[in-house]
């Protein structure tokens, strides 16, 4: 008899989605609200319990919680640190313990790309692999790092942030203030900042009409990008190529410096991509990587979809709430790897 | 009674080093030969072993030998798998298994510069740590990563290549074809390499000088460089503020991607290097890093000189050989973390 059922919730800066999570990753009884930003914590503390609740109602009994959030967070308080994306006054919020208290279930809260690295390597595209990488684009960029069989965390669990590897020291400006990161160049926020540059200056005669067409600073998106580069905008072309640009080349570094079995790669940009936004990078590590590891990689895509951190957070809560092989769930992360007291 | 004496043996592209290493990392008995790369593999060979036998006749017995050397290793089987500095022949050799026939002593090999780490990390600057990263800078420039007490290693062993972190799209052309990376800005290679095309453009007047002055192509150093800039050369300063740029801009990828809480740099270079050489990346993680692991990083010098490796290398001998608490040596990474069989 399973002891109960596995709940996960997934905060971004735009929405919160709450679901249950069978033991073979399957999402069920979605719910979700756009994130109370300008409302502040505790309206987003009451939107995630409001949620969970709610999911909680449609099912027997409820084993364990697992929260993704943006990050950076602390995985071992269960704390949300330091958040660009929750409003200016979202800081240091102790989310885990708030949903505890709530629901009266164990709570356990991570990074939602560590989360869905863990879903990836328990359930997805790097099933079995004890060293692979993780990377998401979408607005943004993120990432995470197993190795050896360990995610990396780092003192305060913040590691495997990849979006901020400098690509080019004198490119765009970041988020964090850098220049030429991986996020400021790749993500989709990047592309489609860059893409309303090149309107405005002229040099995109499509994206130009475009953005007139609507009227509004920041409308463009990423497949605005795309969409001009198909139908023959050079400006637009180039934006893109230089994304390629910057992916490949940070591909090689990954390989260099954390020799993975896979590089997988989702997020809604990604996935919206062709087969050739993976091409330059995989040109690039054949001709510069390090010779072994550079055959041994595979660039390839993540299998979980858009539902990815829901089901990492739910494996998650289930192996550090020391229930995962009693529901059936056979992780090929050992217990110790995921559970960041045991780091 | 302690059980034997541990030796090493350091393996690079123009020296081979052999010694006698006390538990406490004081080394003594120095050997040391020209790597002789153009006679081929198996000469190689044989000058490692000649060193050794030379150091081991003048002690009482030899428990282990640890061997450090030029990367790319399988630290596994002990071979240098693909090394660009010990000749175009030079591929795949057993050098742990032709050292244990010849003086019938466990041995044991690993890359230069995660032995360097094993050896910052139990007897010099992150003693105690359990997450830092260890960059050398001199001829070339390399590292290691230490994170939750374990040496980041891959699969194929070649983990950590730090050197190959891009940092400039544009940039220069690195040695591994690359272009940009950061070895290929901030190694003392590069900034000679830099500081010579100054001086043949005549952007440089000073460089210019020195060079007619020798008349060779190659001969300039980094430290012609450097003392051009302290001279008052524009081009010379310019060139090692790029340097600086890079590894600051590297710095802070490296603290948001592994949550170090030290990074300690040592090699040549770096220890040649005044304290302002950190400035800019000490202030870029301020400024840039995420809040919590930016607070927590500290930038240090290397503790233990050019010695480093073969320290490491014992301690990392010791550690595998199982002999490591008899002789009294207590690493602060457990045996598991070295030994790469149990990775």
């Amino acid at each position: 008899v399973a002891p109960g059922s596995l709940l996960a919730l997934d905060l971004g800066g735009t929405q919160v989605r709450a679901a249950a999570v069978s033991p073979e990753g399957v999402v069920t009884g979605v719910r979700r609200a756009q994130t109370p930003v300008a409302d502040g914590p505790r309206a987003i503390e009451a939107a995630c319990v409001r949620l969970l609740r709610g999911v909680a109602s449609e099912v027997p009994v409820v084993a364990a919680v697992g929260i993704s959030s943006a990050g950076p967070v602390d995985p071992w308080r269960g704390v949300v640190t330091d958040p660009p994306n929750l409003g200016p006054v979202f800081r240091d919020v102790p989310l885990a313990s708030v949903v505890e208290e709530a629901l009266g279930v164990p709570t356990f809260l991570d990074r939602d790309t560590q989360l869905a690295a863990v879903g990836e390597g328990t359930l997805g595209a790097a099933r079995g692999s004890r060293d692979f990488i993780y990377v998401t684009i979408s607005t943004g960029l993120g990432g995470a790092v197993v190795s050896g069989g360990r995610l990396l965390r780092g003192p305060d669990g913040t590691a495997g942030e990849l979006g901020h590897l400098t690509v080019d020291l004198d490119g765009p400006a970041c988020g964090c203030g850098a220049r030429g990161h991986l996020e400021a160049i790749a993500s989709g926020r990047a592309i489609a900042s860059a893409g309303e540059a090149a309107a405005r200056s002229g040099a995109s005669p499509l994206l130009a009409a475009r953005l007139e067409a609507t009227g509004t600073a920041g409308s463009l998106s990423a497949r605005d990008v795309a969409e001009a580069s198909d139908a023959g905008d050079a400006a637009a072309g180039a934006i893109l190529e230089r994304a390629f640009e910057a992916f490949a080349a940070a591909a090689v570094s990954l390989v260099d410096v954390f020799n993975p079995e896979r590089i997988v790669v989702g997020g809604s940009l990604a996935e919206a991509m062709p087969e050739r936004f993976f091409e330059p990078a995989r040109a690039a590590i054949a001709a510069h990587a390090f010779r072994d590891p550079g055959r041994r990689v595979r660039i390839v895509r993540a299998a979980l979809g858009p539902d990815v951190s829901l089901v990492g957070a739910a494996v998650a809560a289930a192996v550090r709430a020391g229930i995962a092989r009693e529901i059936g769930l056979a992780p090929d992360f050992e217990g110790a790897d995921l559970d960041p007291g045991g780091a």
